[in-house]
């Protein structure tokens, strides 16, 4: 299965992402765990450029995600699935809608059509949205990098854009409560992806 | 006027592109002069990975030599234009078009399109492509980077690519001889672009 997380910086989506990738190897599954941006050395050395270097304007930014994807979707996602392995990501495509697309205001349709040239339509199994509310992420964040330093307005429209996402794919993406105890929430999210192993 | 300059590394595109800047600002004109990938500090960021990095597939190169054009056309391009200034760059669009279009068989349609929203619609008045035989051109290069590493056979194709690239923009695109000498050479690109000024 390909499982993707998503959610705000500070919704505890990473933390999710290691417990399930832990809780699938625990039930003697092979796992490739990965994040974005990054996960290839290519996508790190994008990464550094998107999270520490200065502005860009936004299609800059929507470019050099997707570069980062397309390296990580043909070099080790696709292969990790053709082996028969669980990949989990932390983030994917649905980042780039929420941020780039209806955040950055690009258009989803744009942005979606880039994406899936670029991983030559790779798409998770399911995608797991860890919601809470914006100003709670961010209380929990150390606003480190050129994103998580964006205002507050920019923080809860990406927040709306992933909730219209979730809309958009009822059957890909599945929203969960990122204030539930995480060990709990872990539980939960196995619960939503039984039907998938 | 806006002005791009295209053909094999090796052609003798860049010194046409100085040539030129240096002919306009002979008549007091104002010249932006510009490179891709770069131009500006994000592109160069990105000229570094593209040209000394690694391997990498195919759609992760388009998607970076994007970001960098985005930022150029909307950072340094359009300000010059709408300041009245001519601008003059060695590479643009149509480099993406031949080397990942149709070289690397990722689809005209697709890299046009992606490049046409990255760069909110910015194509060039006129663009000069300067042909020699491949192998000329390769002779002429200390095959220095990723891109001029590529066998004969890529670069072959790339000339195929530029040809065929120049028949579906006939008013645009306009070919010169790049074993002319480079003065009597420039005196004709000035004489292509007279309707321009």
């Amino acid at each position: 299965m390909f499982v993707t997380f998503e959610g705000l910086d500070g919704s505890g989506k990473s933390t999710q992402a290691q417990l399930l990738a832990d809780a699938l190897r625990g039930q003697g599954r092979d796992v490739v765990a990965t994040r974005e941006p990054g996960g290839t050395p290519l996508g790190e050395q994008v990464r550094q450029i998107l999270l520490d270097g200065h502005a860009m304007v936004p299609w800059a930014e929507a470019a050099l995600f997707a570069a980062a994807r397309a390296e990580l979707a043909e070099t080790v996602i696709v292969p990790a699935l053709q082996a028969g392995k669980d990949v989990v990501s932390d983030r994917y495509i649905d980042s780039s809608l929420a941020y780039q697309g209806i955040a950055r205001d690009l258009g989803v349709d744009r942005i979606l059509r880039l994406n899936l040239e670029a991983t030559r339509g790779v798409l998770p199994d399911r995608t797991i949205l860890v919601l809470v509310d914006p100003e709670t992420a961010r209380a929990r964040t150390r606003a480190s990098d050129r994103i998580e330093r964006e205002s507050a307005e920019f923080h809860a429209a990406v927040d709306d854009a992933y909730r219209a996402l979730a809309a958009m794919f009822p059957n890909r993406i599945v929203a969960v409560d990122g204030t539930t105890p995480p060990k709990e929430l872990a539980q939960k999210i196995l619960g939503r992806l039984r039907d998938l192993s």
